[in-house]
């Protein structure tokens, strides 16, 4: 192995790593639940004269559940995409995924601000705090990337050049975007929120296949185990 | 491969998307006792005279309970027999996955509903959100079979045919049957509602061994280690 | 395969319930935490003139959170040892499992209510609820072994009879015990608990380590990847 | 095998029990942001007359979210390398496993209540507790670690002893100064709990290459599937 392309600390592979972080998106999609207490219940509204019309009320927090879940999702599918890019992990490359899962783990708190300031005064602060959020996870996502692809110390050696080159201006671009949707947040709130919510669903779409060095294609079960 | 089982994106396994899958029905199941509180305990029910009673007082949460542990847990065993018809995944499939796994996360909200308004003004309404919330989660399940089928994308291309109309048929009428109970429960709540039931539990009761084409039954390796 | 142990619907490897079921006991693990609202914080005490009596007052969660711990976790090292004796599972295996597991999402609510009746009036009711619920996660995980060992459905087809018998005689009188302590315990509350606590200390002691046919055992390659 | 190194119970692979591990991880830092409720929900503050105002005043909130993922981040940077140390499973090691598990479930507590006390007259109460609790989560892992040395029980019999050595010397030695911090805490509150964190800190480092005996280098596929 080149210097350039050193990894630090002991090499591992990536399956358990990944299993790991699978896990967590799995427990933040679900733990959405947990905030929604249903009218009725000992936690949750009571006194109301109409159950449809209470659990209308509610819209803030089901808006709530249903972007997180957009969002935390959007990103499990690049991360689970990833999988076919990413070949090996090392100790930095767990740091720096543990810091991307962080932001996946605090992504709820300013999605959940929007949502309950919605149409009040306190919009613009709330919008502000969604976009900086997302922005941010964005770029602890980015950050992942670089590592990566610095030296290609954790990348499959066989993908070809010019597709992670491709991914790299893909990535690098709707992070740029996002992180310009921030200034705008600030300007006009609403556009803002929208550009940053715009950036998240781009990552719903199907990514490029992955493309490979003449000769170097993995094997049709390799793919389909990864 | 032909123009017809396209996958969009790149194409995986499917391990990985089943573990993810499976860790999301784990959580909801398990997250379910959050929701009662112990009398006596700091945010559960005091100043009861009787203890045994003031557990019996919260039979709507054990019913809720109780429910939403049979509903997903029904939805688990057919996923999990799932994994001998679906060979692979894409995209595509990971997209309508998640929006299954959302109606999974989210069916405890409609269930809990209806338990904690049965036998009050409001049943109902309660009932109608119990038996669309259930209908939405069966034509999610619908949405990826569909998916699968349609040029039978994703499916075991050693299944035989039979064997898959089979299950179309099945899991198609179990779906229509949970459509039609919505305009029942509009009509009469109670009667829908078991409908409802019914047609989850049926989801309980074991499915039909797959069936090959000649000469392609996997090994029995292969079939326990699936 | 004969008529006598015939396996119900698809037959299927155990890894991926395995996996599944580990979920669900590392979530209740987890989620026990939860429940104890630090003093000081939103939704936990305030006003207390000395933090370590405040800290100290919360006896009887730290106690049901230590219980709920190590009943779910003497389950989850005897389900853990278990992976050696079941080999595969079916429909009916599968479901249960399930139900063994819902006993496991449950049982923390009989434990807190003895932890948070112990010294008061209410001690006695609270001590029946807590060795009923020690009974039938207990029958509950005997259901399991009974439906393996009905024709050896889904055992290891290379275990040595004598040592499944051993088995059987083992966790049998583990029930039985634990079943008796119901009675007891509702003449005697603090005899009647202790003993149900004791048998499920007995399942965190060592097991026997399996026993095969002769020329039958495993390699040591399997033994250590089950 | 020699008496010396016997292990205890059956023996099993390690994969079940590190995906078991890695999950309860996953939850524990999942769960945190359950915790925080944004300013405006159902559960959170209301009445401020800003809102990001009213988000930093629950700087302690975010602060003890930041410390306990840094916590058991740093943990598991610890339990993930080490499976390249750890070979195989017992009864013992399971175990006392769930006993590490338990510190790791746990931490949260001691960590919040110090963050709740920050300056104020409590402070130095909370201090203790918290390093406390980090020295008996270090302990936990030390009892792991001495349990797997005692005959190299559980350890990869190919690593080099001189390895196995150094290991010790790091992991006790930052034990030994988190006990340390403990009566430095009762002295000086913040230069203690400073302490008891650097010592935290230290662990998300990058830990030596495993070293093996001369001819006993695993292949590096076996490197990168552990």
């Amino acid at each position: 192995m080149s210097e350039r392309g050193k990894t630090h600390g002991a090499e591992r592979g990536l399956d358990r790593l990944e299993g790991f972080s699978d896990a967590v998106f799995a427990i933040a999609l679900t733990l959405l639940i947990v905030e929604i207490k249903v009218p009725g219940a000992p936690q949750g509204p009571h006194g109301y004269s109409d159950l449809l019309k209470a659990m209308a009320e509610q819209w803030r927090e089901h808006l709530a559940l249903l972007l997180c879940y957009a969002v935390i999702g959007a990103f499990w599918v690049q991360h689970h995409y990833s999988r076919r890019i990413y070949a090996k992990s090392d100790h930095g490359f767990s740091v720096l995924n543990l810091l991307f899962l962080l932001a996946i783990v605090f992504i709820p708190y300013p999605i959940r601000a929007w949502c309950y300031h919605l149409g009040t005064t306190f919009e613009p602060q709330a919008a502000v705090t969604m976009s900086v959020g997302l922005a941010l996870t964005a770029c602890a996502w980015m950050g992942k990337w670089f590592y990566g692809m610095s030296g290609r110390r954790v990348m499959d050696e066989r993908l070809a050049p010019d597709f992670l080159r491709q991914m790299t201006r893909r990535y690098g671009l709707a992070t740029l975007v996002q992180i310009a949707a921030v200034p705008l947040t600030l300007a006009a709130p609403r556009p803002g929120v929208s550009l940053a919510l715009l950036c998240v669903a781009f990552f719903l779409l199907p990514q490029p296949r992955p493309r490979y060095k003449p000769g170097q294609e993995p094997s049709g079960e390799e793919k389909t185990s990864a």
